[in-house]
């Protein structure tokens, strides 16, 4: 494997293939899998668990690892093609990105949208850049669009809670004071249609995900036996669910204009999942959360604390179907 | 072991035996006696010796290592409880230390006192709330009232230097622009006591430590054959002393009143150890500091680059006596 | 080898073996040579290549790193001798460094220029006191006036692209909007010299490099059957040249004296080199830099996009020297 950039690139049957082997890393561990490897990690935006996570996967596959974080105790690094660089930025990725996959094995790299241009965005343009400058393995830590770890340790996450194949699978805007990307959202879709799940997106009139994201999500729940619907009926939404898969996102009608996104979102923080939300769903249904999450403001303390929530667990499968990513890529 | 928090947690023979076994690893290395075991570390204020020795022994002992810094790289920690998250806290440690913790074997945490409430930080709330949230090995790196990782390597710089049992050991403050925290002088008068020393207290007026503070460690003098006393009285305090351990921190009278704090000790800056203060001590008397110290400030240059002091084999023994801890808990 | 603080300090015949132990541990690693040792890396300025391809080869070799950066995480160091700390630094390098030294096998330190007393940086007064507080091998990582791993790796460069002992060699001063250090330049041109190349000096006037380093550099041409010529005639310099070496720098005329510096430099923004440069220049003449570089204000895209620029291998190469020097130092 030499890219790991969108579960969409893989067949259903090739993300089966992954999540066995993170099991099957798990049940017989091999520390020396990965012995003289070394990982690069490149952040141009804040992590916890994808940085930990990565770190500790490669330990624990006996390889090392480095991390670079641009503006922070290295060069800010330039994006845009043809710049003339005359600002900030002393280094550009042209030269960065080479530079760095020639130390290392394999490379991964998060970089958030930008947030201003949803069709620039969608396009995926740094990530796509990043992908011809890497001439080694490359993983998508998270991009303008995409989270493709968090989607492969939440599908494991199903598979372990025992969610049926079928079950309901309610994806649900939830608050937050600041328009935050659509890559998790957009992941999250595609796993649960990939899995074959009835998937519902229950969001805000504004919030709709884009059109591209939603029709290869359909087709991907239409191969699978799965379905895809989207609703601003909370009610419906959760009647019947399994899993309601709580996530924080801006604004589709107004992406970019942060003002306008203000004004709409400002209504919506009773958007903050709470446990009445849960009354004409299943009696187990799980609340599921990427991390990090705002307590009190996108989920509340009830429903956290609650045996409802298995945010942690997700997280913890982080290590698991990473370390399944890195062997594949790497061993 | 499953914790580490303060020396006051074990026995005296426990203490020694963990100096014993830093000895010995130190006589008779085991480089691979934490291999594939992996250690999380989290910063919630700066370091220098504590994030390169848990580093470096974790690396001697055949393990490895990764860093979390909150606010840097990493999103800000929320540590209220209950907290309405809509300000710049990203996430909340009732999430963040246990995602952390499940990616390692064991976790070192650093949380400076608030600085605030005086109660409170003896309470020590934050680090309580972590110790729950921890399934896995925890070890206390600098708490609002505690250092134990400092005191155990202080313990070992005086077994080292062959001070005896009962040598007069005397804890002063020494000045400093601002208000720093109990946690090492805390756990200084305390290891002293446990050692058995005759420990004195130098500080000016306003400056006591805690009752709670003193109270425990008589009690531990006690128990050792020991004593502690408290003074204002330099001369007194420094005559027949084998031992200056200079430490700054804030006023207890106006805990959390940084004004008021500021009043005080802009009185107190010939609070800075000179040669002349050791006119009335031993002649060999040592002079100690954890560091980071302000040279000119709160140590002159002529006892800092003079046969007095020991600090620099003080931060060396960070090394001996965290290896001996990781090991206890992990080989 | 103890120290690695200047390509000036060692023979002509030393620096062949690294450049030869190089190539041997390429052509066949040796992913055991340094097991159980540790690297200790500071940074007071940031870095890309340095802290990536430092903690890469380490563990190429089977050994790890930490990495500590004064001011971000660690606290700011204080450099001044005999300072009153009372100010931002909380520590001073008479402590922070051997403290860390005595944690690791091998100390690597980058401490760019001060850039405000040009004889105060040609002293190196910075590393010669940190070069007196460290009794582990030191590296020099960069320092006011050196930056041999740059130096090292661009000597292996230009024998892997067979550049001829006796080739033109034209360090250019280019175009930045500030004033940068003098380190690579000056270890760009006695590198060059001490290779035995005819070393050409080209920028604007009011940046002539200074007489020491000048007149280092002609003994150590002279010595290696070379020469060192510096003039502002860019057509002259680059005829028949095989190389062309970019590098921007600050006034020496006003060095220190930002005002004057940006008067000065304000006029040559067309020092940005491109195609048309190379009209009378060998065919294939090689365009070198040691990044980061700023495109289209430094070099052209037309430039760094074509097949002269060799900028990603001489980074790819500080990998290599930089495992030589470690393996001399520690194997």
């Amino acid at each position: 494997m030499k890219r790991f950039l969108g579960l969409a690139d893989f067949s259903r049957e090739q993300i089966l293939d992954l999540l066995a082997l993170a099991q099957a890393l798990q049940d017989k561990p091999e520390p020396s899998a990965l012995a003289g490897k070394i990982l690069g990690l490149v952040f141009f935006n804040p992590s916890l668990r994808t940085l930990a996570s990565f770190q500790a996967g490669m330990a624990r596959l006996g390889g090392s690892s480095f991390v670079i974080t641009p503006g922070q105790g290295t060069w800010q690094l330039e994006t845009r093609q043809n710049a003339i660089m005359n600002g900030a930025s002393a280094e550009h990725i042209r030269e960065g990105i080479p530079v760095l996959a020639s130390y290392c094995d394999a490379l991964g790299v998060r970089a958030f949208a930008e947030g201003k241009n949803l069709a620039g965005d969608l396009g995926e343009s740094l990530f796509r850049m990043i992908d011809t400058l890497c001439d080694k393995p490359l993983i998508n830590m998270e991009s303008a669009m995409n989270h493709p770890c968090q989607a492969l340790a939440d599908w494991r996450t199903l598979d372990e809670l025992q969610i049926p194949q079928k079950a309901k699978f309610v994806l649900s805007w939830v608050y937050h004071p600041r328009a935050l990307p659509l890559a998790v959202p957009a992941a999250t879709v595609h796993m649960a249609a990939m899995r074959g799940m009835e998937v519902v997106v229950l969001r805000p009139e504004g919030f709709a995900l884009p059109p591209q994201i939603m029709t290869a999500a359909r087709q991907a729940a239409a191969a699978a036996g799965g379905s895809l619907t989207e609703t601003s009926d909370r009610a419906a939404a959760l009647a019947g669910a399994s899993v309601l898969y709580a996530k924080e996102w801006g604004s589709t009608m107004y992406y970019g204009d942060t003002e306008a996104d203000s004004r709409l979102r400002a209504e919506l923080s009773d958007w903050c999942v709470r446990e009445r939300w849960f009354a004409g769903a299943l009696p187990d249904t799980k609340l599921m959360h990427c991390l990090p999450v705002r307590r009190n403001v996108a989920v509340a303390d009830e429903v956290l604390d609650g045996p409802r929530a298995v945010v942690k667990r997700e997280a913890f499968n982080r290590l698991a179907v990473q370390m399944a990513v890195l062997h594949r890529m790497l061993a």
